[in-house]
């Protein structure tokens, strides 16, 4: 059998079944699992992209029944009951693999509401490419801004616009604002902590997954934080120098910016639209695939379909999104091993059913939200819980305590461990001969140099 | 005063001054120091980029007298005693900073022996981006493999080649040998410990550095580790496929080898012309400007040079080249910073002797050779040395524990934490409706595919 996919919803499958007699194929385009909840630490400075990913090979190192393919999958042919893939590293030549039973766990991407050119002024923390490209960003910003001697370019450079106020949003707001902070003896021409922080949300509230109260509570722990929070807003356009809002009633509003965060709305996986025109289904607004309540796709009972890619359509004709959250994915990953092993021993499928396991957000260092089984959480005790949770859901032990450590210095030291601007060098070419550039280093506060 | 580079020597002149009532400031093209000997060992899989770097803006966090500035050093007018730098965040437009005193510690890079582009198909361990890039490129060898049909494109992928047999080339050859074991367990239609690691040197032994007798040795054990080690040649070509090899006697040899990592000679950083160029002085074949016994330029006792971009020229005519090693550098580091307190108190400089703290390097996991003031070491008691004399020169506390903890796993699990391939993401595009390619997926032990 085939799976798609070594995120949470994949993975969980894949480890379940492979303890299975059965021959097991994982495809995935990237090497490792990603731990997506933490990935956002990644793109502010606090872990290491090791810290947040785990080889697949090495998981599985231990299942010769397991095979993992690095590659691509661009095609499912249903009646034929093969996956056409790319591979990814080597030759690239298309190629088939064949199935009897398939899982699909292809999950989401950021969605740019059709403005995909806004990827490259407003890049997204979902891949570890993206964290780091968002960590350059925010160093660089204030680098750019220790040298910038107009005021008001100095104020665009510390001006950081991040997009929805989701739970990645709230928590890419609250440790940018930390940083800026953490930042200011690191600085002498410019006071890093004068940054604005700006959340932007089309919706009413913030983290509007969680009960109202909770939003609440985040919004005035924000404001603490020093994040300006501004709702009913949503973007009628951005380049690399500023972000346009629009509001229902009101004039729109120009900020003049030049490090936006996206971290709005997801769709889901193209695979999902392959799957719905393969099977002639139809998707939802988000892209989303509808299966049947047991995760089927409607007429393919040998193939399965999991996670943030899926609508799930009860027999009443009613259908639901469930949040794309990591529990969800999980549960449907081990649904889906134990709906193969039924048809194995030729028994019909059973519907998925959604237990609940809650909601948590970090906010800034030590504090935190969470609804877990109607008991809700904030601050301190909250934030722990939310350590705990994530610790005990990171996969490799090394990582975990790797993870530990580095928290742990980042708390006392109030440090950031992997604050490194990379990915940009320059070529080494050195421009001589022309000294007719001009003359003055023009420095905010510019101390006289003398060596006395 | 002005201090160019944020390196060994750099840094070291630049802490030793920091505590004088100096103004001073710090450029550098990155926004960290980077711990050169170990990154190789980014390279291979074994440490994180994280783990070897450090923020310079940290390091003088507490000396408001320390300025940074990320930019890079495209001139110096000794006239008027201003370098000419480009910022590399933000505008970028050109500046000038004036100094009274000058510390130029600009480094070395690689060299192609004038094949720049040979760059493209065989990356160097330099900077953090080479690393990450032969990491992945290693990883996606045994990736290519596993998919690869074909034996002789297979083995082709499975030959890993490495150019330059001095500490670097030598280690970076143990370390993948070990790799090729590590990753067995890993792949199902390969067996990645028949990889062939192919060590190539223009000399007649190894680590040309040491004494002969560890040469000797270090060629016995990197045999033991797999490693087949060809003296006596230097590289004609290269490409993407193929690295062709020259000998003085006999005909040329062609491998088929996927991956070629360069650690071959290197040249002194431009900066070293540039300032030849204003002095009217000469560079010898490696780039390197001479500078009088005191480190400092002739003529110019207000400009000190330091590290591997310098030849120092002796009273008789004479002139050395240092080897280009971080203890070398730091011992001109410290030199530096005492020639400006002594001319602070209007002392004349006096000339650096250096101090030979001896030669380490590392075979394989538990192994490795040294030399230290005429003691000969080598196996476990040499690598003992060499992790207690690493450790120690880590500049970051954190770090420090976080690779010793990184090890120890690596150590105990042989595994290896950090094997990430990042860098390539492909696009999301998938390509729908084309069903007239390839049917069969080749695969080399093609497991038919069942589910029970």
């Amino acid at each position: 059998m085939v799976i798609v996919g070594g995120g949470f919803g994949g993975l969980q499958a894949a480890r379940k079944l492979a303890r299975q007699s059965v021959d097991l194929t994982l495809i995935d385009r990237r090497n490792f699992h990603l731990f997506q909840p933490l990935v956002y630490q990644v793109a502010t400075g606090a872990l290491s992209p090791a810290e947040v990913a785990y080889p697949l090979r090495h998981v599985f190192r231990r299942n010769g029944n397991v095979k993992i393919v690095l590659a691509e999958v661009s095609d499912v042919l249903l009646d034929a009951r093969k996956v056409m893939l790319r591979p990814v590293a080597g030759e690239r030549a298309p190629a088939f693999v064949a199935y009897d039973t398939l899982i699909v766990a292809a999950g989401s991407r950021y969605s740019y509401f059709g403005h995909d050119r806004w990827q490259h002024d407003a890049e997204n923390p979902k891949t570890l490419e993206g964290a780091l490209s968002i960590r350059r960003r925010i160093l660089e910003a204030f680098e750019a801004a220790e040298l910038e001697p107009d005021a008001q370019q100095r104020a665009s450079w510390l001006a950081f616009v991040i997009v929805g106020a989701g739970p990645t949003g709230v928590e890419m707001a609250g440790q940018i604002a930390e940083i800026a902070r953490d930042l200011r003896a690191d600085f002498r021409s410019v006071d890093s902590s004068s940054a604005r922080i700006l959340l932007i949300e089309a919706g009413d509230r913030v983290l509007a997954a969680f009960p109202p109260s909770l939003s609440a509570k985040t919004l005035r722990s924000l404001s603490r934080l020093g994040v300006t929070t501004m709702l009913d807003r949503t973007v009628a356009g951005l380049d690399d120098r500023s972000v346009t809002l629009a509001r229902a009633n009101g004039p729109s509003e120009r900020i003049a910016a030049r490090t936006v965060i996206w971290a709005a709305g997801v769709v889901a996986s193209d695979l999902a639209g392959v799957l719905a025109e393969r099977a002639e289904l139809s998707v939802d607004r988000a892209g989303r695939v509808e299966v049947l309540e047991d995760l089927s796709l409607p007429g393919h009972p040998e193939v399965l379909v999991i996670g943030d890619m899926i609508r799930v359509r009860w027999p009443d004709g009613t259908s639901t999104a469930l949040p794309g959250l990591a529990p969800v994915a999980m549960q449907q990953g081990r649904h889906a091993a134990r709906s193969v092993r039924r048809q194995l021993r030729g028994r019909s499928l059973r519907p998925f059913r959604y237990r609940d396991e809650g909601n948590l957000a970090t906010l800034g260092r030590t504090s935190a939200v969470a609804e877990i089984k109607n008991i809700r959480l904030s601050g301190l005790f909250a934030w722990v819980t939310w350590l705990t949770v994530h610790l005990l859901y990171l996969i490799g032990f090394e990582n975990r305590v790797l993870v530990l450590i580095r928290w742990a210095f980042s708390f006392i030291a109030h440090g950031r461990g992997a604050r490194l601007i990379t990915g940009n060098l320059e070529p080494t070419t050195v421009d001589t001969g022309s000294d007719s550039l001009p003359v003055a280093w023009p420095r905010p506060d510019s101390r006289r140099e003398h060596a006395a």
